[in-house]
């Protein structure tokens, strides 16, 4: 085991119409006026904003909303979000949704707590440890971004899709009510579980050795994950099966499923490109990706792979053939994509980028990274490419 | 799943020589002067006294000593402790050790931060969400108090052992070694390891139902426990077996394993009573208890005793017998408790309490619950008095 920071301060408060909470979480913390930050319009449609309106005002809160969040959350609107606040002498960023609100809502929060433009910290140019107040309520099961310390925003010019980690994004509290994600979409709902089922595993793919704890306890979740985005899918109101999606969404990417080993994340940044091209949902991309990277990898330590197999997909353990048995893990992984409605490669994703587009998405993928990618096996612009080829 | 919160927002810094670097943590935060509390001499011998010295007199922080606490730490060192607090000067306190000097610090923090005395606080007649600034440095793998939100005390008039639990009193920092476990005798190895296994089983026996998340993740934490404590006692210096120990006993006692359900803990209490009366290591108490705690009660909920068996013992499932599977998983916890040295009964644990004593410690054991204790099975006064007797 490595050596480890763990730091997850963000408190949780789940459950059912936990979100009529939010007022008295601000008040509690003595903030005055609060941007509301969202995409989609079924927060009217569904009564979520009427009720978060009401909790405000009943604990003498003004607020000002600010909705058009789109997947893959643009720049533009961080920018537009960061001259409103100031306009209106906003202190608390209430963001609600999934991944997309809440990144964007971490990226108005650092515009508004430093002097430079949030392009030069997505770019690299400036690094900061200040970051506006800002909370969540979460209703998407997806991409943890509720608890976690990562934003992704996409700069429109060059539509490069790009990150900025730091403990300080961890919202204040992140309220989750997996009643909110009753009416998502199915393909949406199939998208949120691979994302957290990726997040967990870019984390448990690593050389690092002895490392059982964090790997039972990863194993039981990814277990967990499938069985109930199979029931989410089939009973979309099944409140069970949605909490736990939640809850899991949160715990694998708060940073607990990788103390102690080195993790990989390649899948995520060849995925970024993707996203960041083509404007595909992230859990979708990721699971088109995934088989060809597993593929192009495993040999490293086929052991791994064979755990992966047995432990979470129930693989028969082929004593005689750790290789065969890893490759029936990852079988096993697409067979559950293909149940959940999601695709395995990119044409099943609908998209088929160009000879030149491959090319240029292998090469912003290890640009970020002094040319290369992933530690599992470190991967350059050429494996980027046979990856990407692999997947077509 | 039930509704819940969960705030852990103590910093963990996890690994080798990461003793070295609580100067760092304490001169961030701006603290001057430190009280560094401890319990044994060890501290001195083995060199980390030194180390942590050196680390505050690098950062230019002063700091006091003050040693003595014992197993079930008593109320009147929090008070002395409190006292040299206010003459010296001291802004911080800082805990080396196990549950025990880490309790004792909880305790006189909410003493320097309240005006009310802190048997107030531990008798229920006070509740306070104010606590002096407080970090430490775990050298014993059992408690989780590291990271937990809760403080055991005991009260020498009477010998009663009580607690208060408060979000407040988690640390602002815990830093863990795990080769500074190396020197534990066995004896306090495996009641350490045993302890960290109880709180997860104090959560993991519940009625609330469809809790499958967190039971997977809570029976890869079981499992990884019962291996890694056999190793530890094998191999004292296996540096992984201690580490995996270290994070599950905090992981354990964080709140993650209770999560959405309601949690049991009457052994606990049951324990804390011979405690009291009879100054015995915390784990053993645990171990002599548990098994006549859980055939008392296990056909509440034979299902999930057998869940236990079959999931954390790896007792194959009879199909045709679940209370016997249930049973079998039993036998199986007190086996590995032999494997460990330790007690699986009062006469094991070397105390023979007389019937008056009986009477009296469950007397005690019900009367700051109302009159009982316990959720999985509502236990009252003489459902306690016979548990004590089975476990004779």
């Amino acid at each position: 085991m490595n050596n480890f920071e763990f730091y997850n301060p963000t408190k949780v408060i789940f459950g059912k119409r936990t979100e009529e909470e939010v007022g008295k979480e601000i008040q509690d913390r003595g903030f005055k006026k609060v941007l509301i930050h969202f995409g989609g319009t079924y927060l009217y449609e569904n009564g979520t904003l009427d009720r978060v309106h009401k909790s405000l005002s009943d604990c003498g809160i003004g607020y000002v909303d600010l909705g058009g969040v789109v997947p893959n959350p643009r720049l533009g609107l961080v920018k537009e979000g960061i001259q409103l606040c100031r306009k209106e002498g906003i202190d608390f960023i209430l963001a609600i949704g999934g991944g997309s609100p809440i990144d964007s809502a971490k990226g108005i929060a650092y515009g508004l707590a430093n002097d430079f433009d949030v392009e030069d910290l997505l770019m690299g140019r400036f690094t900061t440890n200040r970051i506006a107040p800002l909370g969540c309520i979460s209703t998407i099961a997806a991409t943890g971004s509720e608890t976690s310390n990562s934003m992704v925003i996409t700069i429109e010019e060059g539509m490069l899709k790009r990150s900025y980690n730091h403990d300080c994004a961890r919202p204040l509290f992140a309220i989750m009510n997996p009643e909110l994600t009753y009416t998502l979409p199915p393909y949406q709902t199939a998208s949120g579980a691979t994302d957290i089922m990726m997040h967990t595993m870019e984390r448990y793919f690593t050389n690092t050795e002895h490392v059982e704890l964090i790997d039972r306890m990863a194993e039981g979740l990814l277990v967990s994950v499938r069985e109930a985005a199979l029931l989410a899918i089939k009973e979309p109101d099944n409140y069970n099966a949605r909490a736990d999606l939640m809850w899991a969404g949160s715990l694998s990417h708060n940073g607990l499923t990788g103390t102690g080993r080195v993790s990989d994340f390649a899948s995520h940044k060849i995925e970024h490109e993707m996203g960041g091209m083509f404007d595909v949902a992230h859990g979708a991309g990721l699971c088109a990706i995934w088989g060809s990277w597993a593929r192009y990898v495993y040999k490293v330590n086929p052991a791994r792979f064979a755990q992966f197999a047995v432990n979470v997909f129930d693989v028969p353990m082929d004593f005689h053939d750790l290789e065969g048995t890893a490759l029936k893990g990852i079988e096993a992984w697409e067979d559950w994509c293909r149940r959940l409605g999601m695709p395995t490669s990119m044409t099943e994703l609908g998209i088929q980028p160009t000879e030149g587009q491959i090319e240029e998405m292998a090469e912003k993928c290890v640009a970020t990274g002094g040319g290369h990618v992933g530690f599992f096996k470190t991967l350059y612009k050429d494996d980027v490419i046979n990856i990407y080829h692999m997947a077509e």
